[in-house]
């Protein structure tokens, strides 16, 4: 294989709105339950456990940027490990989703909430990039990643998966001060975690914002933006030149904001169209935007679609092809493989 | 109590867009289970019985606005009970939601559903109706509803609340014909439906279209609004002077095409702020949008926040106040009837 400079790697040229030949891809979620690889490296480990095991959470990255053939590699891990060694107790019930024992309510507990270096508090995360960057082709980029602190403040808050996020918009209003030391919490807990992956080599990270689309604009501007914004800048005070990608889902309604902030990369999800979204927010890279759920059907749907994505970025440089959200488990391997060639051949 | 001209009611008038001398107000889910009445007046009926018994249903809703005041009553109904007669198995399991037994999923499903004239399929409501009327005050109006096509077709296709609505967007891509015909059998008993609920007396028809923000605005275009655009001009050409509401959440990507329908009031969830997208959107009048949420803080919240509602509407004749969703069960009463107060007094 042709050695590739670092900085060469397409997909950190498309990440700096830079022509790279063709449009890379890669998938939200693309190591996961839908391929039958996770099941065989995750054994009879729990989730937690599998997240937390270096060698087999670098194997599970690996296989799938090798079996799709996408451009870029990520980080094998999940969201909320990062808050175990704060002092919540996470577990993963088979068939429920994440739940935390004692979730953040009152003063106490996140005065109880503590923060420590990354290197300490999880240094499992900088195995596993060691780990997949020893055996990761050198044109692939290796892709970090973390939960933007609204997300993972509201897992904190509500202790699991919610429609209506009433503890967080309770605390939002009734405790501003307490909410806003939480978010100072994470936030730096965030730098941390996040500077310990771009200083074991990942490339790239993404801030996963899945959740903040249940927020009102003013609500995000006064109690959240501000914490985004210090997160982000002390990224980039520290880490230069490393693109940051800022994903979320039904957030339209603040990606405006967000845009002001400058990261290099805005993911949009599948519902407003890709062309015109990103005219509107003027960011240097795009990244998305087919709806997942589009790999549950067929080739022909597949390729329609994938075409329609295509034809509304119009080739322009910058353009990133992902999904709107991640892969669900129903998704027919075949299929994924086929959206991946698809827009390698036609992007 | 001075009598009233029906179309003198306040909510009528700034249904049409004209000044009413304050802002009036009714709320999504008004009579639900957040009021100790309703508990009461549902007694030991299943959900579903209590949707179709006419002294009930009047009894709760009737109570509701007379509890809390608003300026409109809503008929207690729920969105599903339509696709009974239609041929769907309904059932509301205690903490679990609405559930079809049978969804609709294949070419035989679509053909084995029924329609027929509202009259002999859900009479109950018709009578609902009249009980209400016969004790509802006279400038306060009430107003009928329904799901719109795509969200009772999203039902009847999952069978139950989704959160990938995978089924649904199988079929819209991989069977088009089919999801044509589903949604063409669900307009004709719709439009029957409401066609029915304003014979009987109701002044205005709510569509909630809850789920439609799930869509791209491609897949919305091609395979829903032409239903839900037919569903309008029948009720137009049939009831000329009937108001009709359009709700949904999470769908500000799909506004603007239902804009060009022009129904008389675009009803928004909390997301964007009211002021300015009523400016873009340009309809006559404008029903929204505080989040439900903060109806479980406290005073001091709710009445800055209200006030910022109104703010962002700046007195423009044509708003309706209302959440941006239904309210919840753990919402206290007190705080309810407290937002009332505060729009009547300061709106």
């Amino acid at each position: 294989m042709r050695k590739v400079p670092p900085t060469d790697k397409p997909f950190l040229k498309a990440c700096r709105g830079e022509p790279c030949g063709f449009t890379p891809i890669w998938l939200n979620r693309q190591a996961g339950r839908y391929m039958p690889e996770y099941h065989r490296t995750k054994g009879d480990l729990t989730s937690l456990q599998f997240f937390k095991h270096p060698e087999r959470a670098a194997e599970a990255a690996l296989d799938a940027q090798r079996i799709l053939g996408v451009d870029a590699a990520i980080l094998f891990a999940d969201l909320l490990p990062i808050l175990e060694p704060m002092g919540l107790t996470l577990d993963y019930p088979v068939g429920v989703g994440p739940v935390f024992a004692n979730p953040v309510r009152h003063e106490r507990d996140v005065q109880a909430l503590t923060t420590s270096p990354a290197a300490a508090a999880t240094p499992y995360v900088a195995e596993t990039i060691r780990n997949i960057l020893s055996a990761l082709p050198t044109d692939i980029a290796l892709i970090g990643f973390a939960g933007a602190p609204f997300t993972l403040a509201s897992y904190a808050v509500e202790g699991k998966g919610s429609r209506n996020y009433l503890f967080v918009k309770k605390m939002m209003h009734q405790a501003p001060a307490l909410w806003e030391r939480l978010l100072a919490k994470l936030v730096d807990q965030l730098f941390s975690y996040l500077d310990l992956q771009i200083k074991s080599g990942v490339e790239a990270v993404q801030l996963f914002d899945t959740w903040v689309g249940c927020l009102s604009l003013a609500d995000f501007r006064h109690h959240v933006l501000p914490h985004t914004k210090t997160l982000l800048q002390r990224l980039r005070a520290e880490h230069p030149t490393t693109p940051l990608i800022y994903f979320g889902t039904g957030n339209a309604h603040l990606l405006p904001d967000i845009a002001a902030l400058e990261p290099e990369v805005i993911a949009l999800d599948w519902r407003w169209p890709l062309g015109p979204t990103w005219r509107d927010l003027g960011c240097q890279a795009i990244q998305g935007n087919l709806d997942p759920m589009l790999l549950c059907t067929d080739r022909r749907t597949i390729a329609r679609e994938a075409q329609a994505v295509l034809d509304s970025a119009a080739g322009r440089p910058g353009h990133i092809f992902n999904l709107g959200h991640g892969i669900t488990p129903e998704t027919p391997v075949e299929n994924v493989k086929f959206l991946v060639d698809y827009v390698h051949e036609h992007g």
